[in-house]
């Protein structure tokens, strides 16, 4: 009955990524074909066609991929290397392991429980943590570890940090902070190891910071949105994944931007996190690309 | 075969704004009741029923309404004085006279002079003024003055300014800069005395200034837009009147994004031209109340 | 921390219809000036200001508005009637009661649930009911009691329908078939005596009936869409609340059009349950006015 | 200043479609590299990876294109014959010829017409003909030939049929029916031998025929929209190219929804345009693919 994600069983996902020059795709395709794989879907962009950055995704079906995928990686460390190209190859039945980091609000943190429960999100949640107790009973309903970390006052969140740092080494692949409402630290963001994803509740670059709603309203926009982006050190200025906004009149008061836009950010994040855990988007400087 | 705008003979658009409170609407539709209208729509909203901001727009319908007119407004001076409320009564069978300034961009241009050919905007075209010549056949073609005033270099724009506000003094009732890529002076625009609408390229707060596009594709945003304001000294600063946006991805050119992006622009600057035109926008301070 | 719905004390909701006229508007102020109210908010239409159909939704404060509620029915009893209209007074501090009828999805009853509990909705749920047992845990998580009622295999549901209709009566306000998987007959339409609810999993009135995403998926749409609308004896043809679409491309399979149809189809019938519940849908024929 | 098309010196644009089978996506980029071409982009689509139909579009530049296109050909037709696959290579510097059929209507023409000058369209338009006068001059004022073909009154369009293919034969790659309020008959579509696109003004499949607008008011949707389609025998049931749509509320007249429609007619057809034009849409049975 539900809309479940297809087994990716003997499914490979290949993201290659370096200069762009002839033959690449060519030596690509005659690698998988050569592998026996079936190509199931390719995606390609090149920012310069004549001396650019080159960038491409391609599933395969391969039977028997487990036991072939370390021969075909030495192929494609072969045949690449001449190229110069970046590559890393996933096996798409092994979903990825993503934390959740929350606070209050439960708008996203529910939503991506609730899509994992469905079977729309390749991935598997071996926890949540929030600064705050209120999701815990509504997490562990989902079969979800919720570990509650509280946050110290002040500029110090060495020790929140470290303790949170400890939860997630070696259990997770990505880290989603579904509407977390700490800024994580440059030294977290080193020692974590792993993409971490933001959303954030304005359509960026507007709004960056604090309180984008009431900026919104002060403004006097006619939109307003949600940006899910990679977190850098730099607040808010990370390469975004996806935005989308929604209407609001003169007559919305910043609850009811807070409430509208609620379900922007859920609707924006849970795409994000879905492109993510199936290898769509590259990071590219300050640029995603999203296949 | 066209879908003209209804001629609105005998047709009183009144806006009523100041503090609310108690019995301000009940007076407006006993007034309109014995000076023999009719409603045809109303529109209200506060800021806060208990003490903030009042407006109101109530459209209706009196036969004779040229004769009447007079009548009314001593009327409404008479019963809004003791509240305290600004009004103004307009006869909505009187077209706004507008004059549109333009650059080399042809889009919001002819958009507008083929909406009003149309019979889609409820203005007069007196006059388009450009610094440049490339669109004066085009625009004459649709039997509308075009007038050549070329830009001054550097800062000091003051003659062109001053020949400007010649040609639209005592002619226009508000001003539309259609991708006029001029900034315009605060002298111009205390001298000019009738409202301006500017239309930005990007969805303001977010890439103000110059080469919204270009900042847009650095900063690798997957929504561009357009924002249509009224002009104030502060640049790109000025109360919102619409906005809207498109969705992008990583893979278009910013010359690209400029062409996907003149078309919201053309959209959201006809939106906002017709309402301001059917006196649908109240400016408050720095925002806009759009009925 | 939530964005909840302000609580409405001391608030009226008057929603008045009958034949356009002029003074009806002067009337209605006037009352409830007299009865000491302030408009909080006020929407008019008029299908034809020169004798259509006039519709009034007028929002006020009045304090003890419970004492004072018989007071001011009598008032405009006696004020409508000789203009021929038909009047509603509603105290909107006094939450409507609505059943969910409810299968084996759960996207719908999850959002409205969901919501309910953040406050987003002015509505108290005295239960749910389904024809499967999979969602009564997850509804029971919310405090909400789960009833069973099996369907029947063939034509006649006249039982289970009995059944529905004894949990239901003298217990709600309104029903919502949150993708409740069996047609309503007109017998049951008839005897529950309070509006009915629906959401199609299509932008009707294309894909009326059963599969509307394969139906979509055949005839090669590039949006797809959900529709709410009050259900009447003929399928898929009632009144229209709300409809909003999604793009899809060729390449989505009807699994993936499922999917992201539901996001749509919650959106879509959590907006209906709101505007129904705060009085702001006027039937009027087979259309709806929405203010 | 404006944002043209860039020209596609030596770009070859490359379809494939047949049978999905492992070793096609190899044997094509092997193809274009030994024949000097650097892939430009590449868009595939399967509907089955096991056995369903495969699509291929594939941009690629090669130095001397129109030189060396018989050898690319000859190369295709020997590599693909043993995959069954059908092909067609075609030079992007040329562009195709684009005839225009309108009536009194002018929205989707002259936008057809506006963005060719802009350098939006890669096409060229030998001519619009048009079973009415009133748009003669704005055609020509672009530099296009108009020509006058009346409509006969009743079932018998043979002869105007007639002229109308006399004047396309030989000069036309494609035709668009730009709002032309005449139904094409069977005889015509088959003589013409070119493909036809059709904007018809709704969102097929809802509201099919004559009069979609007065239909959508009658069934009280709160969206409208437009579709751009192949013109086959049956009316408005051609492969679909492109659709949007705009929301409207109860209180937007038949006229008003015209006009409102009228700017989503335009976009989608404009859309539509380019992408046949770019040769993006692949005809599959009753659907398209649009890379």
């Amino acid at each position: 009955m539900s809309a479940q994600v297809t087994p990716l069983l003997d499914q490979a996902c290949l993201i290659v990524h370096g200069p762009d020059q002839p033959g690449v795709v060519a030596a690509v395709a005659a690698l998988i074909a050569r592998n026996n794989g079936n190509i199931v879907s390719l995606d390609q962009y090149s920012t310069d066609p004549g001396g650019g950055d080159f960038f491409q995704r391609v599933v395969f079906h391969r039977a028997d991929l487990a036991a072939a995928k370390a021969d075909i990686e030495a192929d494609l460390a072969g045949t690449l290397e001449p190229f110069g190209m970046n590559w890393t190859l996933t096996d798409q039945s092994v979903p990825k392991r993503m934390a959740i980091l929350a606070s209050t609000s439960d708008h996203c943190l529910l939503d991506l429980l609730w899509r994992h429960r469905r079977g729309e999100l390749p991935v598997t949640i071996p926890m949540v943590i929030s600064n705050h107790t209120n999701t815990a009973d509504d997490v562990r309903s989902f079969g979800v570890p919720f570990f509650h970390v509280p946050s110290q006052q002040g500029p110090d969140k060495s020790q929140s940090e470290a303790e949170i740092l400890r939860l997630l080494e070696g259990n997770v692949d990505f880290v989603v902070l579904a509407r977390y409402m700490q800024v994580i630290s440059a030294d977290f963001l080193q020692k974590v190891g792993v993409p971490v994803i933001n959303i954030h509740h304005s359509f960026l670059p507007a709004f960056i910071g604090a309180g984008p709603y009431r900026k919104a309203k002060e403004r006097g926009v006619k939109l307003i949105g949600a940006t899910a982006h990679y977190v850098t050190e730099e607040l808010d200025e990370g390469p975004i994944i996806e935005q989308d906004v929604v209407r609001v009149t003169h007559a919305e008061t910043v609850k009811e931007l807070q409430r509208r836009g609620a379900d922007v950010e859920r609707a924006v994040l849970s795409r994000a996190v879905e492109w993510h855990a199936q290898d769509r988007v590259i990071r590219h400087g300050n640029h995603t690309i999203v296949f």
